[in-house]
């Protein structure tokens, strides 16, 4: 049994036997991440970012509200920091071979939406425990077409909830997508890497129980430890 | 050939007669207004409001910026129009029996997303003549899942464009999608009926030729004249 969610019969597990050499993208995806134009994305996956709303807001993470005058003055990149685009949005694409979208965390609220496949999210509500010490929830849910079993086709993230994803096959298990799992994400207001981090090893033991921890370690980032401003949004 | 758009062999048609009673939907499609709680779109098609983001973000249709204290007191339903929700988003769907989004605009910029079936969106981008006396562009897409050849499956419409929509055939002529034409919308900043309104037909006459107003006039909304709050964004 899951220690996340009871109604699964077993623990939440990679949706692929970790290969010894990356596993070449099929046809088709590799055609889809050429017409869309997608790149690498340090969480795992594919991206492209496709908009970013000229609009500028006043940035709602700051400490103390933008001046009238910060407001006016603000450029389309804002040294001040003190406004944000109004929404940014990408393509984000998992893959056999990049199965995996490893946890991490956004200030801004996201809104994704599912162009094609079957994934599963998991959010860690560490929002809700925030300078507390209570453990966080952790809920996880399936993301596809079949809305009469309670997939999802549309679904909203808070800002401020670390959230890992990863490709599952099709719910007759004949595999994946031929497309991967493609979705579009909508960031309200517009995404900064300032307002981004990865979950770190030590922060996830804090946030849940040691068995969930172990179950959803895996989903981690790895390789090179991140880059100074992959780690930039600070509180915990 | 199309007035629209010289690529297109024929005019702009219905997609499917006008019935003398009303097309009963599918059993999927059924399943799937009932599973989302869609409800009848005044535009034509149906929908469901599924977010509205709680931060507010200063109104920027208004003639003058708001004042911090404004921005400080909106409340979650703002009587005082200072503020905006900072998105809301929406399922939308065009069916057989609902096939067409017909002529209207918004204030808001809104970033579409496909999750299945075909249509084709045409756009008069009214906002690049406003206040000055020539014929606006005139813009046709398809948006479906063959990216390869150009159909799209995320698009965004800047505020003050006019928009209409309606459901395709697949390519290969079989029919139309088993679940319709299904989209997510969110709007930025959020969406208000007062920032709504729909294309009457002298102004259809104003802002194209008179063979493209010809072309598209059985976009236009019919029934009963809309309501005074459907008609509420003036400017021209």
């Amino acid at each position: 049994m899951s220690t996340i969610d009871s109604t699964l019969p077993s623990p939440l597990h990679p949706p692929f036997p970790r290969p010894a050499a990356p596993i070449p993208e099929t046809a088709r995806t590799a055609s889809v991440i050429r017409t869309l134009q997608l790149q690498e994305h340090i969480e795992g996956g594919y991206f492209a970012e496709t908009d970013r709303d000229p609009l500028r807001v006043p940035n709602p993470f700051l400490a103390s509200a933008p001046s009238q005058s910060q407001l006016r003055t603000a450029t389309p990149r804002d040294p001040t920091d003190a406004t944000r685009n109004a929404s940014t949005s990408i393509f984000y694409l998992l893959t056999p071979g990049r199965p995996l979208g490893a946890w991490h965390r956004n200030r801004g609220r996201t809104v994704h939406t599912l162009h094609w496949g079957r994934g599963r999210y998991v959010i860690i509500h560490a929002d809700e425990v925030e300078g507390g010490a209570g453990r966080a929830r952790v809920e996880t849910f399936v993301v596809g077409k079949d809305v009469e079993r309670g997939e999802r086709l549309q679904w909203v993230v808070e800002g401020g909830k670390y959230k890992a994803s990863f490709l599952l096959e099709d719910e007759e298990g004949r595999g994946v997508s031929e497309g991967g799992l493609l979705i579009s994400e909508t960031v309200v207001p517009g995404f900064e890497y300032s307002d981004h981090d990865f979950l770190l090893p030590e922060r996830l033991k804090e946030l849940v129980t040691p068995e969930q921890a172990e179950e959803m370690a895996w989903m981690l980032r790895r390789g090179p430890p991140p880059e100074e401003h992959e780690l930039e949004y600070k509180s915990k």
